[in-house]
This record gives structure tokens, sequence and C-alpha cells, in this order.
């Protein structure tokens, strides 16, 4: 008998009809033979509504204010405690017995840090409990309470962190994430249509390609997976499809050069110009920038003759507005020739596989296939078991699909 | 300085601007130098809504089932959780401190009755340390926990007994009910138009007023207030003119005779005839009736001369499918002569005052200003402070206004 977690999201949860049929994939997988934990998101759209009511109220007169961020995860909280009530409601209906648990119920605590907590601790005996006495638990996702009974949400993805976090306080043999896709592909199919479903991948593979745009599992579940060694699955809820596992690397998997490619589009870089040469000015300009709370990320430092050097880094396009007022004062802060500019439209194409660590020649395969698909190179970043090149924009789905076909990743494994 | 609970219905905080207007009479409140802590029910149907989901997903295939209770109180629980979130953000939007409840985070502990559950206990020390910070604190009506933290909700008028257990163990001033009518009247002012607020009132006046229908407060939560002596007065959230305050009796109540009238409509007269004259037979009947938790009013007994006894009741026209298949029971257990029959189409009218207890006549009164309005009197029951008669449900409308008249209702005091 083995222990499943399966988390639905909000489109897998949308209405009754949906709701029952997640139900039944529940209670199928009970009458296999195993206990059965479901995480649930809220409801289709119903965070957005709560959002519109919070906007409506935080409108007064002329005034728009922020509304506090305690009250606003008092607030969304609701959503999945909505979900966990019919789900318990609809597997009693298909006749099994089921209960449901806010995540203060379950005891999830989580530090105090409102809209994007972390979580702590989790009492997994309540669970164990009504597992061992023969019911389906329901679990909201994306919530917790801090220890001293305030509720707190989780942030982006924070129903894949309330699945990884159960797996591994429940030991689960797995945990099945349903989603509207069979799982991780080779690349994204909507750019590349021969692009391959991924049987089996690294935590490590996984978590790049999330870093780059991937966006069925955030790098945060990922990371915590890899941690305590939780086995993930990446399923469509509206199927029985296998999906991708998300496992500890093998052996195996080093066989494979590259696992995976992604495009990550609408990136702008930014260059500092002319930067004084001396210790802890990297460090100042990035802390500065960390406060802000902005990604960045291909860091290019080049040292100059003249004892400066030209820094640069890329940022999400979304984020230039919040990160440009920024950088223009450390500009003016840094004195003499420093200066900065951005250079919009680009994109950054990648490889990713654990084989490159064993492997040679990886690097300028991909470079010559970029070469022949005539796309020009701008930047070049690596990782162990990942190389990232800047491109522009207008280039990206034809460097994807180059890459995609070199290594050729739509051949079956 | 002094402490005041408001509660706001369901009416009162149905959108976005009427939750401003809400939030306005606190801030109000408190500038006059008070303590205010706001107790709010869920936005308009949003109760409703849920049921209605909960209907959705309770049917699977041809079957409906019902939903299990906890998991019914786990959903309707999120109503009032959205609304004192969005109260809160409110408040800070007009530029005021405010924190928000939910019932368990402010300890208040009920027993395990699902959907009807009874207040043990609060945790008021939480509530002071937030008012002592100079906060609003808005906690959430009709909701609960049980001492082992599953949710669970307080019954129809729910809200209204939060409103007085915090009263109560808030030791406040006064505890405000904000509805859409301006306070309780004479008499119900659709049927008589000449009706009048009332200024003041006891808690027995008002304990059998709500008995008999007047529907602004439960009975249970005017039981409550009475026995903490808790000070409720009801108003109108859309205005600001004084409302009726319910207090405990003063001797200058006494003065008068008749505080209100009231009219009930829709009754059903259950006799069941020839029933032995044993001990314990009254007994047995009410018991039965009692589990299937339908309320029985205006008990008559009459023994006759062959050892058998009439007994009569009446009970609302609603309930008489539930009760009819029971007394047929209980008819054909009791044998010999024993049969039931049942009167629809009837109503009742009371008068009502603690002057009673000290005037002589009132019953005289009413009778006569019945007799004059011709209307037939089928049955009379009195307590102490109270004169009901069962008519004929066509007499009701001017029978009300007939004894309305008789008691000089509609002159000021």
């Amino acid at each position: 008998m083995g222990l499943i977690v399966q988390k639905f999201g909000g489109t897998s949860v949308a209405n009754a009809e949906r709701i029952h049929r997640a139900a039944a994939r529940a209670v199928e997988t009970k009458e296999r033979g195993n206990q059965v934990v479901i995480v649930v998101s809220a409801m289709g759209d119903t965070t957005d509504d709560l959002l519109d009511l919070a906007t409506a109220v935080c409108t007064y007169g002329e005034k728009v204010s922020n509304p506090p961020k305690r009250e606003l995860d008092q607030l969304l909280a609701t959503g999945e405690q909505v979900t966990i009530a019919l789900m318990a409601m609809a597997l009693h209906a298909q006749g099994h017995d089921a209960i449901s648990f806010t995540g203060g119920q379950i005891g999830l605590i989580t530090d105090g840090a409102f809209s994007k907590a972390r979580i702590q601790s989790i009492n997994h005996h309540r669970i164990l409990n009504e597992l061992d006495a023969g019911k389906i638990v329901i679990v909201a996702g994306f919530q917790g309470v801090t220890s001293d009974g305030h509720f707190t949400t989780l942030g982006r993805g924070g129903s894949n962190a309330t699945l990884v976090a159960l797996g591994a306080v429940l030991k689960a043999d797995v945990c099945e994430n349903y989603t509207d896709v069979d799982g991780i592909y080779t690349a994204d199919p909507r750019i590349v249509p021969n692009a391959r479903k991924i049987d089996q991948i690294s935590y490590d593979e996984m978590l790049e390609l999330s870093g780059l745009g991937a966006s069925v599992l955030q790098t945060r579940a990922v990371e915590f997976a890899k941690k305590y060694n939780v086995k993930l699955e990446v399923r469509n809820s509206q199927n029985n499809n296998p999906g991708t596992l998300i496992v500890a690397e093998t052996p195996n998997m080093e066989h494979i050069e590259v696992s995976g490619a992604a495009l990550k589009k609408e990136l702008v870089r930014v260059t500092i110009k002319a930067v004084p040469d001396q210790p802890g000015v990297a460090a100042k300009i990035f802390s500065t920038i960390a406060q802000a709370n902005v990604v960045v990320d291909d860091i290019i430092q080049n040292v100059l003759d003249d004892n400066t050097a030209n820094i640069s880094f890329t940022v999400e396009h979304g984020d230039l507005a919040d990160i440009k007022p920024i950088v223009e004062k450390l500009t003016k802060e840094l004195g003499g020739k420093t200066q900065a500019n951005y250079q919009s439209d680009l994109s950054k194409v990648s490889a990713v596989g654990v084989g490159m660590r064993t492997h040679t020649g990886v690097a300028e395969r991909m470079f010559r296939a970029l070469a022949d698909a005539a796309v020009n190179i701008q930047n070049i970043t690596t990782s162990e078991i990942k190389i990232s090149c800047i491109i522009s924009k207008e280039d990206g789905p034809k460097a994807l699909r180059a890459v995609h076909d070199a290594f050729g990743l739509s051949d079956a494994k």
C-alpha cells in the first residue's frame, strides 16, 4: 500500500463537474490500495475575484491604498477553503469518506511574511490519523498560519509548495501534480511542434528549466522536492497519460547530453559602463537591486584597461520600470564616467542536461546550430548543466527550434 | 471612554460602498472617544451562493446527497472571513488602524453541533490587547471553532449571538445591531400603518415578541443578552435615527400595560382526540414531536368525562409535512378511539407587556376589542406578560389593528 499526494490546480477544480472528476481520480487511486491526500487550489478565477473585491474596497474617494498584507492573506485564504469543503462533499456524494483541512487545521506553520510565507512545519499526525481511519484527506493549498494564528499565503506556486511539503512530511511514495498539460516537454510545444514529453528528469534539470520559464513547476517546489527527495510527477488532469517524473539523478541520465531546451522571452540587458574596479562595488550594485525584489540573471563583468569594468545583467522586461530609477541613482553615486544603458527586445535560448558534465562538445554543437540558423549570439552564460545564449527577440523561435533539433530532442529516448 | 460592539448584517455589507458606510460609522463612534468592535455577516447573498455550490457538488448522477455538516460549516465560514478582511481594508483606506479576526482567531470555542453550534467561551484578551493598541477590531459573526479546531457555524441569527456574546465578555457599554429598520415597532408597520417605534423594551417583552415572529432579533440572542445583562440596541444602518434599546426591566416599564402587539401567520392547530388520560401520555407525545425538531406552541389539554382527553397545539404551517406522519404514528400506538385532526389557515394575535403583571382588565380589553372587530377567538393562551388568541387567518390583519388600537400603542409614551 502506498501513500500518494495529488494536487489539483484552479482550472482542475473550476466547477462542480471538474471537482467530481478530480474526486473520481482520487477514489480510483484509493481503490488501487493507496492512501490518498488531495491538495487543491482556489476554484478557477476565485483568487482574481477576491483581488477585485479588495481593489474596490481599497479605493476610497480619490485615494487608492494598498491593502494591509495580513488582511489580503485573510481574504485570499478563503478561496482554497471553499474548494476543500466542496471536494469533501463531492467525495461524500461519490460514497467515500473524506475530511478537509485548512492549512491552520493541520498545523501548517509558516513565518510571518504575508503573501509570500515560507513553510516551517506541518503536524502530519492529524493527517495520518485520518488516513488510518480510511478517509481521503483534503488539504487547502497555498496557505498556512503563523505560530500565533495569523493566516498566511505562500505566494506564486504556493499550492505546489504545499504538495511537496506534504509529500516530504508524510513520506509519500509520489506527489502527483495535475495540470492541463501531459508533463514537461523538451521545449515549449507552441514554438517547437515536434517537442517530446520527457518521461523522467532530474531535480537539477527541472530547476534550470523552471528558472528559464517552464511554468508548470515553480523553482521553489522543485528545490524543496530535491532537498527532501520527494518524487514528483506532472500529469494531465484531463486524461490518463503517464506524466513526467521528477526524481533524483541516476547514472543513466548522464547518457543524455541535453534533456530540454527553453526560451525566455522579453529580456532587457542592463549594462553599467566604466564602473570603478574596486572591491565591493559589484556587491553594492546587486544588493541595492535585490532590495527592489527584482530577479537579475546572466551577470557578466569585464575589467577594462583603465581600472574600470563593464557590468551587465538581464532582467525581465516587466521589471524595467522598477529597476531603471535604481540603476540611475547608482550610476550617479558611482560618479566619474559611469553610465548605464538598456537594450530591450532580447531573448535567451538555453539547453539543459546533466549529461553536459561528462560530455564534451555540447557548447560547440549549440553555437554551430545557432550559427547555421543565422542567429547572432550576444552573450553566453553557462552553469554546470546549462548553456544559455542571449539573442535578439525576433530570433527566439527559430533559435529554440535549432537547438532542439541539434540535440535530437524530438527522438524517443 | 466606552466600549461599543456594532454588528452589521449581510445587506449592510453587501458591496464595497456599503462596507465603507459601515466602516465610517465605526470610525465616527471611535472618534467620539469609544473603543469599537465590529461584528459582520457574510456579504449580501454570499451564503446562498455557497449553498448553491454545495447543492451542485452534492448532486452526483441521479443521486442527491446531503453534504456532511462539518464540511458545510467549513464552507460557510468563508463568507464572514471575506467580509472581515474587506472591512479591515476599508478602515485602512479611511486612514484607521484595524485588525480582523475569524471566530477561531479569537478563540470563540463552541460545542460540536455543526450548523447550530453554541458558544462556550471567547478569549477576549486578544481583542482587548488590540483595542488598547488603538485599533478597531473586526470579528466574523456566525462562526466559531470546536476545541479541536473544526469550524462551526451558529445557525440562524448566529451573528447576533456573536454580537451579544462579545458584548458580555468584553463588558461592552452597548451592543448596536444595525439592520434595515429603525428599531422594534409596536406592531408590524406593514400591517399596522400607525405602528410606533419603541424607544425602550425589556428583555422579557422582546423575548415574547421574538417568539411571536418579530424577526429582527432571534430569541437566542435576547436570552443571552438577558442572562448577561447586555444592553442591546437595534438601529438602522441607513440613517442616524435613535433605535430601540433592549434592557433589563425597570419599575417605570410597568406603567405601560401593553408594549407591543404581534401577529403570527400561517399556523395549523393539531388536535389529538380521545387520548387515554394516564400519566406520561402527554410527555410521550411531546417528546416524540420534539425529536423531529418542530416547535409546538399553544398547548391545551381538556380532560373529558370518559377518562380521555383532547390535546391540541399549534405548529407553523411549514412544519405540517414533518409532523403529520409522527402524529399519525402516535395515534395508532395510543389505540382505542384516539384520532387526530388538523385545522389550517389559523393565525395568532398577541399583546405583550410587563405591565400585565400589575394591571387588571388587560385580557378583557383585548377580548372586547376583538369582539368589536367581529373576530372569532378559537383558543386563548396566556403567560405572565402575554395574551395570545388563535383566530382565523383571514381575520389576522384586522385583529392586529384592533388590539394595537385598543391599547393605544400608536400614542407616544
